[in-house]
């Protein structure tokens, strides 16, 4: 029998998702189980956008250009411009969601061996870009008691050999939700320059800020536009998950250039996607307000309710749909297995994510998980009482 | 500055892309180009795939599992039961096009440094795919005068050494055309039992097979469950290139375990495409019959024309929709250019693929090109006309 490769068994396995069984077999005893597990947001994706669907008119469903139609480029260059980033529709490749366009810039900024600095807890999908392009990834800790804060730029220093490459943030973060601020991000502008590194920006979550917190992107600075690479995805902005659609932006020609050729190889983004988000980019802007106040509800709402259940702690993020709480608990893996395996208040319990997941030492995530506030608040307080109740019978309770 | 990567140099630019400039020129002097380089088809989608789309009703566009939604997979089962595959919904993972399948494939069955052999002249992404996940491409020769048959299994024989993990077939062949016979396929089956080898099967082209000639797969034969992997993908079957989703499928369950690895990585493929072709699974078989008709009236059509203008010859292919044709020319790179750039036949010009780019010795494709029969009977007419007359005029000339 012909063997597997190497990377084939290195790629981790989704964290999450190991879950699932568990979740199903709790659903097939009769118990409600609360999705607070996945970045699958229950928020209706604007109307113009699906309009945009139901309203295609060819005849041929044909490739588009690798690099995305041109009419596309051109108004999402408009979206980034009223962002304040100033760029033009030649920066941008179009790419098969956020997930690619990562997948790309690990494939053309980096070199097998190269390492890149990712401030953890991290998305755990990073992992497997890096493990693609067979890239070092080199955590640096952020913790709890800074609100997952971005770690000193002299811890950056001390993990900065001739090998890094690169540093890749997420803002604001999956899974902390935490937003990074100007002077956080002008250090790591800094830092970039004085070392020659990439500074990879995801965005997922841009429009997702809260307390009238301003967004800020290394895209509005200069003098740094050979080192940045967005990240961008309609995923999240218009909860169009199944889109597939993301894009790398970089004013960096070398970097374009190589990913135009991944983006050749691969022919074309999908084609409907394409001229649904173009049509989304019409989105009013009242549906962002709408959407920003329902999140800001729903956090408010569950970081309040987490932090009045004896030994929970939980930080207030100030963007993305995540929280990340400690919890008295031996083992998150555990805790989040037995809530849906031997657990239930009222017939319902609750899925959460591990943090384990997203931390590269498993001991850092052990006592905590991360929760998407991706229900409504009905929901939300009814998975908090599952959640304390749990706690509560829990074996594995640490403190009481 | 930030360095790109090895990968993002070596990963080959589309070879057929450096034309465009060219073919942008000519119409922009007012020449009408007909394209004959691109296998992007004017065939129209089925109503019924075209129908799902515009009769979406949900709410919110969701991420789909990653392996694909159950009911597609479980419909795709039987499409494939259909034509005696002998398969279920657990061994199909649903990809972004073939071209995913194909990288996921890659990725999964080999190890940096291995060897994979190839029939040449061959679709020349399979390098891109391969060069992503740092396997060797050995290419072996098929010529124009068995009109790309199989080379001989001794020739095969004679390339495996101990790094040699796979062999790769595109059946029909893009870009011969050419169809392999059960006796060539089963010549494979043997070599790669004996040698231990995978064997991916890519059959993008599956239904369009000519001249009442039946379709043949390695899915047929038993025996090699655990080497053989399907590639497919719903662009040329469906004329719906733009949808991008595919699917790789294997009994194997190591292949199948790290691929959906790989695709939890990049989460899901495209929602909408997979409604659509579910549906398109309805598509009456009366489509493919008139499809299949106009395919060989146009390809009836296109090899008389070829092998009529001196100095021309093209052999009869039985499947695709692809010919490649020998050119009484110095060099096919040249000569596509200057067909586009310095000539014109009553204001019209023809664009095709110089064989260069699907052979690895850059001099063994020098005097062919690929010529895709996407357009109508009308079209194909006058891009010969075009053909013979450029060749006539064609300063590089070989013969005459
Ligand atoms: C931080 C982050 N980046 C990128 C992605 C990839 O999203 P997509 O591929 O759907 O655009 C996600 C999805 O959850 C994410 O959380
Ligand atoms: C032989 C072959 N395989 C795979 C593909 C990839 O097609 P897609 O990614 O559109 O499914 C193509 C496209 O032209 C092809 O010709």
């Amino acid at each position: 029998m012909p063997t597997i490769s190497e990377k084939g068994k290195l790629i981790p396995a989704s964290p999450i998702r190991k879950l699932t069984p568990y979740a199903d077999l709790a659903k097939a005893k009769g118990i409600k189980v609360f999705h607070l597990n996945i970045g699958q947001p229950d928020i209706e994706t604007p109307e113009v956008m699906l309009n945009a669907v139901k309203n295609i008119d060819f005849k041929v469903w044909a490739y588009t250009p690798s690099q995305g139609y041109t009419s596309y480029r051109e108004k999402l260059a408009t979206y980034y411009n009223n962002l304040g980033y100033n760029i033009n529709a030649s920066h941008i490749l179009v790419t098969d969601g956020g997930s690619e366009a990562l997948t790309i810039a690990m494939l053309t900024c980096f070199n097998p061996g190269d390492e890149v600095i990712i401030p953890e807890p991290f998305y755990a999908n990073y992992s497997s870009f890096a493990c693609l392009a067979d890239v070092e990834v080199v955590p640096i800790l952020s913790t709890i008691d800074t609100g997952f804060a971005l770690p000193d730029i002299g811890e950056f220093e001390r993990l900065i050999n001739t090998k890094t490459k690169g540093i890749v943030i997420c803002n604001p973060n999956n899974p902390t939700g935490y937003l990074y601020s100007k002077q956080e991000l002008l250090a790591l502008k800094a830092l970039c320059l004085k070392y020659d590194l990439y500074l990879i920006s995801d965005e997922a979550y841009r429009e997702f800020c809260y307390d009238g917190n301003e967004f800020i992107s290394p895209m509005h600075f200069e003098g740094i536009d050979e080192h940045v690479i967005l990240i961008d995805t309609v995923s999240k902005r218009y909860s169009a998950c199944g889109a597939r659609l993301g894009c790398l932006i970089t004013k960096n020609q070398g970097v374009l250039e190589a990913g135009l050729k991944f983006a050749q190889a691969r022919l074309s983004p999908p084609a409907v996607a394409q001229i649904a988000a173009e049509a989304a980019l019409d989105t009013p802007k009242s549906y962002f307000e709408k959407v920003v106040r329902e999140y800001t509800g729903r956090r408010n709402l569950l970081v309040d309710g987490l932090n009045k259940i004896p030994g929970v702690y939980c930080p207030t993020p100030g963007g993305a749909f995540y929280v990340l709480a400690q919890l008295p608990i031996d083992d998150a893996d555990k805790f989040c297995q037995w809530i849906l395996e031997s657990f239930s208040y009222e017939d319902k319990t609750v899925m959460m994510a591990p943090a384990t997941g997203f931390y590269s030492d498993a001991m850092a995530g052990k006592q905590q998980v991360r929760l998407a506030y991706v229900l409504r608040q009905e929901d939300l307080t009814e998975a908090l009482k599952c959640l304390e109740k749990g706690l509560a019978e829990y074996p594995g309770r640490t403190i009481c």
